[in-house]
Formats: structure tokens, C-alpha cells, sequence
């Protein structure tokens, strides 16, 4: 299974591609870092993002998309930039139709180090070790996409095969009620 | 000028579109409340937002695009869905080459009714009076929506044909060096 991680953020976004099954050591394929400048208007920002992203997906072609869930709580100021570039990191995946997963911070640390409260550095070296790396990842912030396309392959097997099949059904069923567009009455 | 204003949310996003020149009273040109079911996974949410916001923005052709910005202290529950929508829906201007501009909730109220502590049914009230419609906009959601739209129109005249003056600058500019998709050094 090859599976696209990402680490969502709009000035700094890790991207991490890892192919492996569940329970076995995993095999790097490619890691990126997708900047943006911060002097940059939103909307130029997101879609140099999403262009990144979609083009990242057409060349690696992972066969699902595992994405950090963003939290509120998190630093106030960057939390906004965060939760857009989150929102576009998902949608490039379901723009490809893959199933897209989205896991907690804990839940990939918890996947690659045993532990829902390991730090950054415990993380990176885990990465490191797990995929056979001489060294850690450069730039630092792919580790947290490759820990998370580490952890979708290990936890989310099943998960990502009952997603997959559930978006087939839904593309080739009519449309559902709940998603809809509605007209307004006026004129 | 046609601007398409949108209120983002994830299971409710309002759409207005409307005619004007600043200062002048504006038309509405249509509006629409995009659905979305809570209990449907993030993904596929998204690629609903997405669709229907292209779709429209297709149909409608507008010069720009006016997204009401989103701030981490509104409710924390919601948050992040309505960023994530908000995100989607500043990319869906920015990939059909319109200025995006966002603006916040007071200054659209201050735009409509001249105080940016302006409740709910004062703006309703305001947008139904300043589009000369018969009746407040159906489904309520959409108010929002119309009243970015005309705010941006009235406020907007000047930033936005500076932005998209500066935007068909850059599409026609080498790579900025801002934006970058950096390549893993391993392997």
C-alpha cells in the first residue's frame, strides 16, 4: 500500500510518501516540504498549496491520503492558516478520488513511538529508524508526514479499505439527500 | 460589477451573488445555502463544497470573490469545519483566476448598516432593503452571503482592482521564490 501523508500548515507543509503493509517496516518513496510566503495574499498561498498537492498526487499516484486533524486549541495565530490548509489537503485527495484518513496528533505518535505524548525529536528518530533512513529527514518538517503515512498503513488498513469502498458506492450511487444546493425563492 | 460573496460553514455555506457599482443601490443576481450532512466523512463534505462552489462561480462568472473570514474565538465546536470550508472556498475563487478578498464579520456589518455591532436581523433586514427585494432572502443563511457581496461592492471597488491588477501581474511573473515545493534529501 502506498499512502501520501501530510502534515497540513500554509507557510510550511510536509508531505511524506511511504509504501509498506501493516505491521512491517515501511519504504520511504519521497518526502517534500511545500512552502508558502507569509507576505503572500491567502488566496495565492492555497493555491500554490493545492497545486503542489494535486501535483504530488498525480506523481506518486498513493492509493489513499493520511492527513494531522487539526485542533482548536492549538496556537491561536496560526491555527486559521492551519485548519484552510488542512481543508485543501483533504480535498486534493478526494479531488482524486482516493479516501482520504485524518488522525490525531496522538494517534501518529502513538503509531510510530508507542506513546501519544512522544516529542518531536522522539518522533523523527522513530521515522528515521522505521524506514532505514541514514539520517533524519531534512527539512524536519517532513517527519510528522512521514510518521503519518507510517501510521495510516499500520492502523489504517482496514479502515482505508471499508473508506474505499464506501466512496465507491457513494460515486456510483444518486445523490444523497444530506448534500444538497439549494436555490433561493426570491425572483 | 457581479460579486459572489460566501459565507462559509461546512454543513451550511451561503452564496450570494449581486450586481452594483459602489455607492449605488445593487441587484441581486441569485443566492443558494450549499448542504452538506454532518455524519458524512470530511472528504466527501469538502468535494461537496467544492463542486457546488465551482459550479456556481461557473455559472455565474462574477469579477471576484468576497469570503467572510474566520477567527479561532467563534465557537470552538465549529471551528475548524468552517475554516476548512472558508479555505475551499477562497481556493475555488483563486482557481478560476478571480481576486479573492475576505473581510470581517463587522465590516460587513458596518457596509450594511453602518455599525459593526450590528445584530442578525438588523443585516437581514438591511440586505432584504438594499437588494429591494419583497421578502428577506429563504433560506436565512444566505442573508450573509449578500451582504459580503455588497459590502465588497461598496467597500471593495478600489482593493479589488488593485488585487486583480497584482494578480494578473504575478501570473505573468517567474516563480516567486516565496513559494517553493522542496524535495527530501534522502535518496
Amino acid at each position: 500500500m502506498r499512502v501520501l501523508g501530510v502534515d497540513p500548515g500554509l507557510t510550511r507543509c510536509g508531505v511524506g510518501v511511504v509504501e509498506g503493509v501493516p505491521g512491517r517496516p515501511c519504504t520511504l518513496v519521497a518526502y517534500y516540504v511545500i512552502y508558502t510566503d507569509p507576505d503572500d495574499e491567502l488566496p495565492l498561498r492555497l493555491l500554490h498549496l493545492d497545486r503542489s498537492l494535486t501535483d504530488l498526487v498525480a506523481e506518486h499516484r498513493p492509493q489513499s491520503v493520511a492527513v494531522e486533524r487539526v485542533f482548536a486549541q492549538h496556537n491561536v495565530r496560526t491555527v486559521m492558516g492551519t485548519a484552510q490548509a488542512s481543508g485543501v489537503a483533504v480535498l486534493a485527495g478526494a479531488r482524486a478520488g482516493l479516501p482520504v484518513q485524518t488522525y490525531t496528533p496522538s494517534e501518529v505518535k502513538a503509531a510510530v513511538t508507542g506513546s501519544g505524548q512522544a516529542d518531536k525529536a522522539q518522533v523523527t528518530s522513530m521515522v528515521t529508524r522505521l524506514l532505514g533512513l541514514d539520517a533524519p529527514p531534512k527539512p524536519a518538517d517532513a517527519a510528522d508526514a512521514l510518521a503519518l503515512a507510517i501510521c495510516h498503513i499500520w492502523r489504517g488498513g482496514t479502515r482505508a479499505r471499508l473508506a474505499a469502498a464506501e466512496a465507491a458506492a457513494r460515486r456510483g450511487a444518486p445523490p444523497r439527500r444530506g448534500h444538497a444546493v439549494r436555490r433561493g425563492g426570491a425572483r
